[in-house]
């Protein structure tokens, strides 16, 4: 089933459902899927229809709905049925979430090709290669960012995955880059932020680590939560087995984060991201 | 905020969120949730609205309403902003999950009222006596049904929980009490039905346990799940620390599927139930 | 079965655990739980063994014992069966904790007695009262910490739980107390420090809460962590319906610690505990 | 490090640590780690060595322990730091365990070698030799299980991993092919057993799915558990949304139980799997 998706934002007033849903009943859409949340006095919903016997392609849509966008102020992000979504991962020398990806696109679990692959170290590469997915190492140096760019503009992604990519993207090249980066941060955020969560877990004696996806902002860690997920230790697991153990909860986490972003599931308010179902 | 909720379950037909948003926005309704859910070409629907500057009672609503529910056949469920809803406990001779409900009743977690306690056994007497909630022994025994039926009788209650009640209830007495049964059953369902599940999880060399809260149903803990949840076990766990570990999902899904059952967030269909967030 | 459990800890030689069982063979001990850990080049070990044909009572014992303890310079706890031991819980004005510990005693799913109750709040003296437990109400101000000091003079407990207790405890009441205090703190430490944990993390947007058990120390949140779970959020959940979600993990985690502190089965490393099955 | 471990049962009596240390003890080896259990009245215990030091090489070690072993009436286990182990794996077309348990190798968190991989389907066979692993496409027919058996006579493999191969083997293959079997059910067993437990979990309406690894006996289904994992669903995941979230446990159960027979952390009593940690 081809099926398109709206999510909107505005303030909380009467009638915003009724309103929507009348607009698309006109238009001979059949809702499959509806889901709103109110925060702050501020009205969020997602809804979906089947695009079989719909009147309208994407720009018509979009020029009908603006007349609603405008007189509620909303906030929208419209995704009409495109096919064959293209993301781009970068990683380092720890392969695990990068492999993970690979496979979930190779059965078929997660709908989206790999552009290509980009890091700051060789390793990756002839897995990679395996999978003949264009592999760039592009080492760290000052024109690091500059040479990610330009590959990127051969190429159109959707969003940007950092599969355990150690190396702090600048403001500049988030601006830039002009897609949504997502991360995984090997902790349960807003603990232990930085390079070394794992070992910092140990020294706290934490009974469970975890792992979070959010997106990359300009400070640090601090990107809104997409998704998170714990598990147990105890005193006897070792900084490594923290390691071992806690890429179960990154592959997871990262792969939801991705899958969600390219199913148009994700809004962003404050430094929150409400996901839908 | 004083509000009322309408379960709608009817054929899924283009239109139906339409008509049931712009019939609850002439009569004034702020909806403050909406929840749906398709299956099997079924359309299912939980509407909450806030009863503010609405401008029906619960029987005008109710007949205006049924234009609409004829024209789509609907069944539905409405609870209009009832208070002080009251609820009836059955516990044998394990009494956690009855002082996990009353403590909840007590800190205001579960917004109900014990109408009085039932037991086939005397010993939750003590405790109940000290909440000042009546108790009844009504021991096993050929007219223990009837008993209960004739307290019941003096009582309104929305829902007979039962706390760890060991004592099948008869097809007859599920008819005749009139309201909603709910069991907490202390394996994962459909795992281990009967009355030793912690014994058979044992030997069985399971790696989780779990409890289930189910509606009862004539056939023995085959009624539609409400809540489940497990936890891990280890081969060093006995059959007493089973069932003492247990404890914790049996209080936790008991307590679940009664808040569920009285915010009105529930609806049952074949031998599923779909549970409103 | 009445049993004795020693927990010793010593740099790690070879043959520690050939001689500590030696030692308690010859004294007609059967061993039915050992545990053991190393970290850091430091050894931890947790014994247990049957009381019954064992030949020494409690001096005789840690006379026999001090022969190897001095040998290796051990660190040592013993727990020679001492029946019936109290504790006692300091509370303000969210009762779940209390009321879930009153319950497992009630119960005997936790083997022990609530000596008394104190609290800087008077909200809790109805429900302490049904059960017939003391109650102090020390409100705050410049001689609380005496007065609780003076209170517990008249008491022998082996641990002061604080079940939600909001008020934090001098360094040097610490010290004049005696005895290990126990907290709950709710959140995954060491996430959200402070007096708001549900507050802070609803403005951080976070997809799962939690609860903390863990040793008081004079640094605030800071002590050794006993215990900790946590479980998922949505962004549709509230800070209320935080609040009333986590409480689940709170008790779990606080009723888990006082468990494991009565049992003998915690030995404090560093910043680590350890926590013996 | 290299270690050797040591799995053993008898009846429990007074001394067995005591005597087994004493005998590691003399012969130089230094324990790095101890785990006993009892249960039935049978003792259980695995220990660990580090081999430097110490005296004996496998043989010699063998016929010096076979002394304690027949005094006691002991079963053992013994793994002598045996490298470079090769297991093998059987698939169907659900290729996800398969290309996780390759990650899982390729990244060095299995430290073991695929020696091939069989198929009654050749859907793997591109996948499988992007990573130069030998395919045997082995289609269903009379002659399957002899095929087979031939191919396992030319590799030596510890074990046979089943990821999701979707075909009973006989109990006469299980004899002829000496090593232990370890299959992944999709579903937490004993619940819904057969070849479609996600349609059977979506009609009794569970609000938890999960997946187990256990070893293959000759009746379906029935092995030893070795692992499970379980994650929550809402009735408004799809069946085929079920599949894919179950993968998720699918991969991680069956990766854990592949972990620990190779790491010579498991000994079957009855019905159960004992785990050492």
């Amino acid at each position: 089933m081809k099926t398109a998706s709206l999510i909107i934002s505005c303030q909380d007033l009467k009638g915003i459902i009724f309103q929507i849903t009348a607009f698309l009943y006109d238009l001979g859409a059949n809702v499959i899927n509806l889901e709103q949340h109110i925060e702050d006095g501020r009205f969020f919903m997602r809804i979906e229809w089947d695009l079989e016997h719909f009147q309208l392609n994407k720009t018509e849509f979009e020029q009908r709905f603006a007349q609603i966008a405008d007189k509620y102020e909303m906030e929208s992000i419209l995704d009409f049925a495109k096919p064959d979504k293209h993301i781009t991962l970068f990683c380092s020398r720890e392969l695990h979430c990068l492999l993970d990806i690979i496979n979930r696109t190779q059965i078929g679990e997660l709908d989206a090709k790999i552009a290509f692959v980009a890091s700051n170290f060789a390793d990756a590469e002839p897995l990679v290669k395996r999978f003949e997915i264009p592999f760039f190492h592009v080492p760290n140096g000052v024109d690091q960012e500059t040479q990610l760019l330009e590959i990127l503009q051969q190429y159109d992604v959707e969003c940007i995955g950092l599969a355990r990519y150690m190396k702090i993207l600048s403001e500049d090249f988030l601006q830039k880059c002009n897609v949504p980066v997502i991360n995984v941060h090997h902790s349960f955020l807003p603990s232990f932020i930085g390079a070394k969560p794992y070992d910092d877990a140990y020294d706290r004696g934490v009974k469970i680590i975890g792992a979070t996806s959010h997106y990359v902002t300009k400070e640090l860690d601090q990107g809104q939560i997409i998704e998170q997920e714990t598990l147990r230790v105890t005193h006897g697991d070792s900084i490594k087995e923290f390691k071992t153990m806690g890429r179960k909860c990154e592959k997871e986490v990262f792969a939801i984060a991705l899958k969600k972003q390219l199913e148009n599931k994700i809004i962003v308010y404050k430094n929150r991201a409400i996901i839908f179902a």
